[in-house]
């Protein structure tokens, strides 16, 4: 495990608010307020701040229908949000939850205790009615749709990759087992440093249409060409390396042995049922395939209500949306001796299972975790979950977590009185 | 006027059903089921019975948010559809209304009588749930948007195109009045016969993304940009020619007046007050530009909802959603002289105005239209509404016309008893 890195200095949230900037307003915006897709410029800092809230703009997309139904209700709790502090990672003194949302660049934020509302923040260019992207969140949404179909018993995670998807047979993924993939515990030669652009990541997303490709770009043009050229290294089952390929591979996975789409299944599943009061959707490559991986944009209370389901182990008042089990088997993790080689320096002793970090720490909080700073943070002892989507400049999670992670346990401590 | 051509043979519409077809089914699809915007495949025939209902599978979008509230009730009426015959026109004997469904090539269909559904219909691949492109319904929005802001006394009808977007000062529109601009009668260069590959049509779209250039392309890559490049040819004012670069200027005037994007300005002015059901959404060009001229796409209840507060002079329930002089202006039509020389042969006597088409008829009735058949159809005195969503092999509405436009003044004179 890597010590955690000083990370570069970048504008304050508060200078670089999306709005104040002016990105994408005027009819036409002018040129050097512009953020088009084919030059990049969505992904650079601080348009990102604009784009992860439109990126049906730039890319197409497939809906999760919410259906015609009325949404559930998350009504506003009585309790007023406690005033906590707390200390950084690796840092000094002390901060409050305002510090919080600043030095993570924050773009809108809910706290739910015991099903209620006691904290919604919409910022910059977020609004109660904007999807924004979930980034590695998505992966969670995969991960217990899998482990939904094995509950069901008809997924069964023993078998080999290649049972499901023959294509994939000459793939390093063929001898892998179902869990292996759901567990990221992979061997494959394939790496996901954002910070590198020679990452097998970024030949990824190039072929599933979500990063711009050069006008000479001659490789694979659709999720599943690409997963196919990805080789072995190492050994299987060994140890958790994250890598969003799996979640791919899964989403293939689940998708044949459903024989529904993958935004149709999340819908039918879950957003459906749930009473989810906005559509999602997915980013698409050329052919339709969602990026299972990374490609979910919601509104940010139908995170928390996602949250919320999951934390009443999948019942959605008298309804139980989702097996049981499969939230028990997530919230018990894997075996954190698989996860500490591997595993971001900010989560020492965490694992994780059905695309889910699992903290096992005393209140059996766990976490679906994207880049920027996607977060749905569950802690069962405390009754809470916080849904947050971010903008922050770094990609990685740790310079997120230095401050979310002992802001979200102080939350939980001090709501439990 | 030109004469009813004779259309050229295609499968029946039983025998080409999306969904039987089994277009873009599978993970992944075999190849000879593929759909790709790159390609050209989604508006060739018979694959866009699939395509007009994911368009932002292909595309970049922009969603025209219904809100949060409930949807406004379409209830059911307990008068049973009557059994209409009509002949076609140019034609002999007698049709039914199934008859008239499957000759067009229908996707989805609903009948209103006084506010209550009499027959709905998805058919393919459409549903409640699922949004289909409007093609050129889209101008009526567009339309009738412009003409609330004249009503509002914000957007001066008299006014030069220049004076409210200085920038098509050097183009063919620069002298035209918002109103000419507002009824078609542009003097400018731009054809629009969807059978000539060299039509003008085809530029603007490619410029706005809406059609896949050719890998030498180096024409304008957003919609404002090829709008500055239209010449003027003829008068302004003299006559009716439909040409779609008039709504998309439309769309910049309203757009800079309102001070809202196009999407936005439907969201607040339209979609959240009416009750719409789901969101809608534009296709948009590669800066966001939301095609105006024929990008939006709905709900098939929501083109019904839609209908119904047009015919109910801007009323939804006790709330007046749109101010009443627009929709009476709109009624009133313009000018059948300035019409008759370029209106379709299908519609004699008729006129366009606030891009409605207006028949002029006993009835009052009158529609918006779009290519392969989108439809809303407004009877006045039958108090009757008609949505209806089409994938017909010919873009021309002339070959839906001969059908439905018997059809729906059959089915109007029966209602009537």
């Amino acid at each position: 495990m890597s010590a955690i890195p000083t990370l570069p200095v970048h504008p304050a949230a508060k200078d670089c608010d999306p709005r104040d900037l002016g990105w994408m307003q005027g009819s036409p915006p002018p040129a050097d307020k512009l953020i088009r897709f084919q030059d990049g410029s969505g992904y650079r800092f601080p348009q990102l701040r604009w784009s992860f809230a439109h990126y049906r703009q730039m890319v197409p997309t497939v809906a999760v229908p919410r259906g015609l139904k009325a949404a559930t209700a998350l009504p506003a709790s009585a309790q007023a949000l406690p005033d906590i502090r707390y200390t950084p990672m690796g840092g000094v003194g002390t901060c409050s939850w305002a510090d919080m949302m600043e030095a993570t660049y924050t773009d809108a934020l809910l706290v739910m205790r015991q099903g209620q509302v006691l904290f919604e923040h919409f910022g910059g260019v977020m609004s109660a009615q904007q999807q924004h992207i979930a980034m590695s969140v998505s992966k969670s949404f995969m991960g217990l749709l899998a482990a939904c179909l094995v509950a069901d018993g008809v997924l069964d995670e023993t078998q080999r990759v290649d049972h499901y998807a023959p294509e994939l047979s000459g793939s390093g993924f063929a001898d892998a087992t179902v869990r292996q993939v759901m567990d990221m515990t992979t061997g494959i030669d394939y790496t996901e440093n954002y910070a590198d652009p020679q990452a097998e990541i970024w030949n990824h997303m190039r072929a599933g249409g979500v990063m711009p490709s050069p006008p000479d770009y001659n490789g694979p043009r659709n999720f599943y060409d690409y997963l196919k050229t990805v080789r072995k290294l190492g050994t299987h089952g060994e140890r958790f390396t994250y890598r969003t390929a799996n979640t791919d591979v899964l989403g293939w996975i689940v998708t044949r042995v459903s024989g529904q789409p993958t935004a149709q299944l999340l819908s039918e599943r879950i957003w459906q049922p749930m009473g989810a009061e906005l559509d999602a959707y997915y980013t698409v490559d050329p052919i339709g395939t969602a990026f299972a991986g990374g490609g979910l944009n919601t509104g940010l209370r139908d995170l928390a209500r996602f949250g919320e389901l999951v934390r009443n182990h999948g019942r959605a008042g008298a309804h139980q949306v989702l097996p049981a089990a499969a939230i028990t088997d997530t919230l018990a993790g894997a075996d954190p001796a698989r996860f500490a080689a591997n595993g971001p320096a900010t989560l020492p002793g965490w694992s994780y299972r059905n695309m889910w970090w699992v903290s096992h720490n005393a209140h059996g909080a766990m976490m679906a975790r994207g880049v920027h700073g996607q977060n749905i943070y569950i802690d069962p002892k405390a009754e809470m979950v916080i849904a947050r989507y971010a903008s922050h400049p770094v990609a990685a999670n740790i310079a997120n977590d230095v401050h979310t992670l002992p802001a979200y346990h102080a939350m939980a401590l001090a709501l439990m009185g």
